[in-house]
């Protein structure tokens, strides 16, 4: 029989919120095993690059990421953030153990080519070692990825969380069956962004085109739906978007993506 | 058969330099696993605290870690080194798993006691989790540990390399023939500071005495070798003292401490 794997993705901002991250670290570790978290944590790396007086660079929203940018997000993001979670994993008996894609070789990625926008050290995963990510697994460990990969030449990549989250479900599904759970701000997909409790509750290959056409979901959503459906495609079993509620047992509202 | 392990600490110098970590890299890949590296780092961690406007304070030239000053150490050590060498591991065929004592719960310490001085959040090892250890080395991972623990309460401390070395190797010597090598800017433990060629070949509980009443180590030694000794009367075999050179496979320089 195959094992159920839950895959959870979480924003920096539920790091930074004492709060939020209490009531995260309690939902997580109550989760069955396995499972995997996937964090990000860009703020705090452009806070703390400021304090240094490396200025982040953005284009078009996107991060630049040069050499110095990328020392800064390797201590935030492999460091600081990292160690917090699995610390405070570690406090609730879960044992988490804390690694980025160069760890036991689990992510590697190609250094993104340059075209109009030169995005510096950016890695677009190239796959995902579903054997050592199952060892750690099977040997009762909670692994907890930052948002780095390598290119297995020894240099560090800067990588989206919501893409490490999906490819990270990709590559182990052909062993297990795999949900992913994007965790943000709000409780799903609204059809009306103002409307907190106008949650679509599935979304599927068959409504998707009229939601789209009838221009129902927000622009910022499309390009989380479009991974979505990516990991779909690609074995992930099951989505989930919604905010930190959908991780407990008996949630109801948030959204389900399927094929 | 209980397995040989080669447990290797280096400081945060040889990291810093280019040429010396290629070496480094090199050599500890060639080693036969299983094996684990601990390392330092606290001269970055000084210039980065510096340049965020965190100074790093000493007492006795020992660090004081405050709360800011812990964030620092734990980025640095954690995230910047360690992904470092894991990724230069990585691009050489060694399966590197970056780890702090909180990951895995793999090094319990409580945080030092306030008597004269406060030194803030300072750990001393409690416990070693030899099972997950073990487990990580039986899936053929070489673990690369930074020198920090955590409390099992959720508080990352900040714990000296030297010592980390001597606890791994402790807590890993019921299943395993455990080599402790301790490598430093040395050749080896010295008769005479200003010769290098002077390296005393072997030290043991039967010369020990007589090299400590004639004064021939130097004082900077005396709390090494206080370390190693402590190490081998609790089930370590060999520590081996002297610079990267100890590390080729048919080296003979160095200084070896047994019982």
């Amino acid at each position: 029989m195959r094992s159920q794997l839950s895959i959870v993705k979480i924003g920096g901002n539920v790091i930074e919120n004492q709060e939020e991250l209490k009531t995260f670290l309690s939902l997580f570790s109550q989760l069955p095993s396995p499972k995997i978290l996937v964090h990000g944590g860009g703020k705090r790396a452009t806070e703390i690059s400021e304090r240094m007086g490396i200025p982040a660079k953005l284009v078009n929203g996107r991060r630049i990421t040069d050499a110095k940018g990328l020392e800064v997000v390797v201590m935030v993001y492999a460091g600081l953030l990292n160690k917090k979670l699995v610390a405070g994993l570690q406090a609730l008996d879960c044992n988490a153990i804390g690694l980025s894609g160069a760890d036991a070789n689990a992510i590697t990625a190609y250094k993104r080519p340059v075209k109009e926008i030169d995005y510096g050290f950016a890695g677009d995963v190239s796959s995902v070692n579903g054997e050592a990510i199952g060892k750690l697994l099977e040997a009762g460990f909670a692994p907890v990825f930052c948002a780095l990969t390598h290119d297995g030449k020894g240099q560090m990549l800067n990588t989206n969380a919501d893409t490490i989250a999906a490819e990270l479900g990709i590559g182990m599904s052909p062993n297990y069956d795999v949900t992913l759970y994007y965790c943000f701000e709000k409780p799903g997909v609204l059809s009306n962004v103002e409307d907190e409790s106008s949650v679509i509750q599935h979304i599927d290959q068959e409504n998707y085109p009229q939601l789209l056409k009838d221009k129902v979901i927000a622009n910022g959503m499309l390009p989380k739906l479009h991974n979505c459906f990516h990991a779909l495609e690609h074995g992930v079993q099951t989505v989930c978007i919604g905010n930190l509620e959908m991780l407990k047992p008996n949630a109801q509202l948030f959204t389900t993506v399927t094929l």
